[in-house]
């Protein structure tokens, strides 16, 4: 539809459309930085969504039973700020809008979670927010299938772009929303036709239509600037059958002269002169960030009139049990039960007399044994290797189209979408999840893993075939690099377990987190337990400590992780043996133990011995431990790996490249 | 087909076929490690293919003209292998295969470029294989533009299953293959319905006919245990339009009689007892490793049999003239053309004069124009950032079906699906890639990235916007742990270069490296030219040098990379100011200066002095240069990033993270 049609026969939408579009070219242009042409284009589509279709109250932006609204095309910002800010989202204040893109607003660049009220997820990196949606709507089933339609039932919308479309995880996650029917999800695509490097045929031809129909999606189309065609496709989505692709045919920098549909208003402000312009084809007499006290009231009134339903909704949750009610509210809150404790407590207890002889990766499943009773917001999963991530746990059934009660996602070889997903389980609220894979495709994650420690979301991403460890597979499957990239990852919890003891550990530190994602490095091959006396005490939680001390003078300090704390003890004996007093110190998780205070770091690394780290990987994130915290060069060594690792049965490649008791002990012995 | 009427029918298909089989079994059960159920369920496919269709000769793995065979289900590595072994590639030997998975056999877990002659690349984790196939497809259009096609003229076939078909990456390669109308890419696909963790449809209901169809694939099916009905198709495929599917439907571990059509047979040994009931089946009365020697000629008369095409072919290539054979065996060969390094001298000398203030990304585009008209070979090209990563060249045109002169691919928002393209560009010969995203989305590459070390891919990422320098596009681009990342991952070059004239040092090293993949991390704000002075000398090349000796008493030694590098200039300008002594030091590389002799490295970072080194980026690469190298904690400062970044001006955020000359020089004073 074009814009005289649009103004003629949609004057009260077309007021209201405009006001988005305005705020967007007048906010990119202060900050001479952003992405006008999107929320331009998408106007009209987000103001029918809003306007006759999302639940929501501005008045509380955390409301459980909202439909959630996805921006997954994130550069569009404006878009989303534009309409927080005008159905009166409290913190959506017009400075905050002014201020667009500056140093402490909360309307940054691309949507940040935690910022600004009314963002429901991180997006920017493109094809994140359409994944993070799926896992909103398994969770939003997950929580229906557990309390009921009537306090959980709502929509999960999403716009995305092309780029988001190109992008392969968007691929995964469309597999995975389609297998599992997830009729609450409701893709609106931007179908602009326009990418950065010009039109979208430059680099694709794919008919969307038919890719996502290939994957039991419905899909319809509309003109996206029609409100009526597209209010009568939005109704149609709702009814649908299984998720659904709306193709909302836009056109880029709508009403721009000279730069609507051309990449130049992508990434770009419009430039006064042309904004100028844009105005007199709008009819948009008003000044920048100037918005008619009518044209507001009418938005206010459109961000209010989700609060009947809102207080309907209240009423039906209070109509719950109390202990419903109070559960409901729990699982939303994130809180995990005081229950968990206890159960680690007996866990670690009967574990530490049983001393059994297990990879950490089936010590991971005994503890989810005993976590999963008690926790039951945990929703499980892994990308196709259930049986050697050892993440299924007897009680959980899997979450299936015919069983939304079950707890265990099967996520198909999609170790990206499974990650994304795991944020949105998350985000949505209830759902605490989990997922594994093997410890290298964290390569294929990444893109989901930084956003959970951007956005702080408490994922726990189960990495089992930690090292070398794993054999034969070889150096494709064989991570040497990933415990640095994790480490070098802000707000990331690297966990690398030695036994079922400090298994048991980690996962009660991950999965109580509230902000902080968690990284379990975990073998692949049996581990002896090592902490045999029982203590209360969650070792694992100060991030390394003295697992055997010296015997006599001590003269040097072995430092390791996992699988090789197993080694460090046996070079122990080695040395000792040879009077050569020395203290193993296990260092399960290196971020934990540089929060430390410095008494407790000296007490655990004292200046003076000979320090060797042992651990089966890069050396990068050991140069902290060995040279700084009063080390010093002479006195220090490194045992592990400086390579990519080799196909052959483990323990021949533990010799082959050298980490064993005795290079330890050798170690130790050249620097002292 | 079942086995009976496969047996009577094609009693010479069967013994074939039966002879792989039988030597996966074997291998797999003596490794007591592997995969036997595809090699079963695909032997069939893979006998046709190798005996009616795939042009090679096992004589001569390296024909430039030969048909590529991409393995991307690389876990059935025994497929391949045996296949190699029968029809007699001299290093495939029997001894191989019984040493199947052991340590030092070129029978890797799972296929290793550069282990075995007629592995084209490493395949294993899930996609790769498809994805690099894309490269490879691009390359041999490429050449055979440039070449003709009476020397290039050959088809990439593959074999995937669905893991690989469930990885995002597989859309972006099918969706870049479909724009570019790549009819010499065929892939079959292992249709058995089996994944690790069950049936397909319980992770998966795709109907991946509609979903290549989409993308403008040719679609095919056939029975993948009827010899001549897998005939027909890739009989068909090779006329097909555009790339092919051919989905090829196969039982897994067809023959056995309890384990066939399961995933039990997927990724362990099929033991003893089974093998003996497989073997009755198959009425194959041999022993273990045991090939009669009928059959095994029977297959070397078929990997000899290209040996005519290729004589008729070498025929052809000494028809072309002398220049262009020596420049085809050149480009096949990988060296750089010697004109490349006058070439980069002329650059530095014009440059070291002409001191532009351009952002590195810019400079990289400025020695771009030097290269690529002197490196005819190179293809570039962007996952739609073109004109942010500037890696487009004025003589450059695209490569498209109607121009396949073209050097420049628009890969689309495809990141890993890029990196995987350019692997398979380099492995066939030909072509050196380059391509560029921003740096921050070396997490959606990472995949691709960590193979291109892995086999020795010498391809370049242009990573530009490379810190919190870029600005208001806030912390999901900014990237403050992927230096960390990239120095972590063995065999990598990261390159940070600090004015336009390392830039071009940077740009000499990558593009004539030979086994070493190349990240060079680019800012997008604008910086001085610092190197005034030309020399001949590739300073990069040294990893680190001094860019500003201290003026009289050396009291401080600032190291710094790319943008930091003028706020250490600025900082040794305060701190000389105040009488002391600094120097700078430039680490544009430190993997190469770890690889200069200790001389070097201690003339660089004497010991004594105090040692602060700046980079808005996290510090877990430089403790080793901080602490290390007779370094020592009390004397050594870190000025950089400790968190995620945020969404502001460059400057501002620079000055609020604190990484500005004034608080560098505090903290050289605060040790002294």
């Amino acid at each position: 539809m074009d814009i005289a049609t649009l103004r003629a026969n949609h004057p009260d939408h077309w007021k209201l459309a405009t006001a988005i579009r305005a705020l967007a070219m007048d906010a990119v242009q202060a900050a001479n930085s952003g992405h006008p042409g999107m929320p331009m284009g998408m106007a009209d589509v987000a103001t029918v969504l809003y306007r006759n279709h999302l639940k929501f109250d501005a008045s509380a932006p955390n409301w459980a039973d909202r439909d959630r609204f996805i921006l997954s095309a994130g550069h569009g910002s404006m878009l989303l700020y534009a309409l927080l800010h005008l159905t009166g989202y409290k913190q959506a204040t017009l400075d905050e809008v002014k201020n667009f893109r500056q140093w402490g607003s909360r309307m940054a660049g691309h949507p940040e979670y935690g910022h600004l009220e009314g963002v429901e997820t991180t997006t920017g990196p493109l094809g994140q927010g359409i994944s993070t949606a799926v896992g909103m709507a398994i969770a939003e089933k997950s929580m229906a299938a557990r309390f009921g339609k009537k306090v959980v039932d709502h929509k999960i919308w999403v716009i995305a772009g092309d780029g988001c479309l190109m992008e392969g995880i968007s691929q995964e996650a469309i597999g995975l929303a389609g297998k599992q029917e997830l009729d609450n999800l409701i893709v609106l695509w931007d179908n602009n036709n326009i990418t950065i490097d010009g039109r979208v045929t430059v680099s694709d031809i794919t008919d969307q239509h038919k890719r996502f129909e290939a994957s039991g999606w419905t899909t319809l189309a509309c003109d996206g600037h029609d409100p009526a065609d597209i209010d009568r496709a939005l109704t149609e989505a709702k009814k649908a059958k299984g998720p659904v692709l709306v193709d909302c045919k836009t056109i880029i920098g709508f009403g721009s002269p000279n730069k609507a549909d051309s990449y130049s208003v992508h990434g770009s402000p419009l430039g006064d002169a042309e904004i100028a312009l844009t105005r007199e084809v709008y009819g948009w007499g008003y000044g920048p960030f100037e918005i008619p006290a009518e044209i507001k009231a009418e938005w206010e009134a459109i961000g209010s009139k989700g609060a009947s339903d809102r207080a309907e909704w209240e009423a039906r949750l209070n109509g719950l049990s109390a202990a419903k009610k109070a559960e409901f509210e729990r699982q939303m809150a994130g809180g995990v039960p005081k229950k968990l404790a206890s159960a680690i407590r007996a866990f670690k207890k009967a574990n530490s007399e049983a001393a059994p002889k297990v990879a950490t990766r089936k010590a991971s499943e005994m503890v989810l044994a005993a976590i999963n009773p008690v926790v039951p917001e945990t929703i499980g999963g892994s990308a196709d290797l259930t049986g050697s991530n050892l993440t299924k746990t007897a009680d959980m059934a899997d979450f299936m189209p015919d069983n939304r009660k079950g707890r265990y996602v099967r996520y198909g070889i999609r170790e990206h979408g499974m990650a994304a997903a795991m944020n949105g389980l998350w985000l949505h609220g209830g759902a605490r999840p989990y997922g594994g894979t093997f410890f290298c495709f964290t390569d294929y994650a990444r893109g989901a893993m930084r956003l959970s420690a951007l956005m702080g979301v408490p994922a726990v991403y189960v990495m089992t075939h930690d090292s070398i460890g794993l054999g034969e597979d070889g150096p494709t499957h064989q991570p040497v690099e990933h415990l640095a990239i994790c480490r070098a990852t802000p707000n990331t919890w690297t966990f690398r377990p030695a036994d079922v003891i400090e298994t048991a550990e980690a996962w009660e530190l991950a999965i109580s987190a509230e902000k902080t994602p968690s990284v379990l490095a975990l073998s692949r091959q049996n581990l002896p337990t090592l902490r045999k006396t029982h203590t209360n005490t969650n070792m694992v939680a100060k991030g390394a400590y003295v697992i055997e001390e010296a015997a006599g003078k001590r003269q040097a300090i072995i430092m390791a992780t996992g699988s090789e704390v197993e080694i460090a003890l046996k070079a122990r004996d080695i040395l000792q043996a040879q009077a050569i007093g020395t203290r193993v110190v296990s260092m399960p998780c290196m971020e934990l133990f540089a929060a430390q205070d410095e008494a407790y770091r000296r007490k655990i690394l004292p200046p003076g011995a000979v320090r060797v780290a042992v651990e089966a990987a890069v050396r990068q994130p050991w140069d902290r431990w060995l040279l700084g915290e009063r080390g010093t060069e002479k006195k220090a060594g490194f045992v592990g790996m400086d390579s990519f690792g080799a196909s052959a049965p483990a323990e021949r490649l533990y010799a082959e490249f050298g980490i064993t008791p005795e290079a330890v002990a050798e170690k130790v012995k050249s620097l002292l």
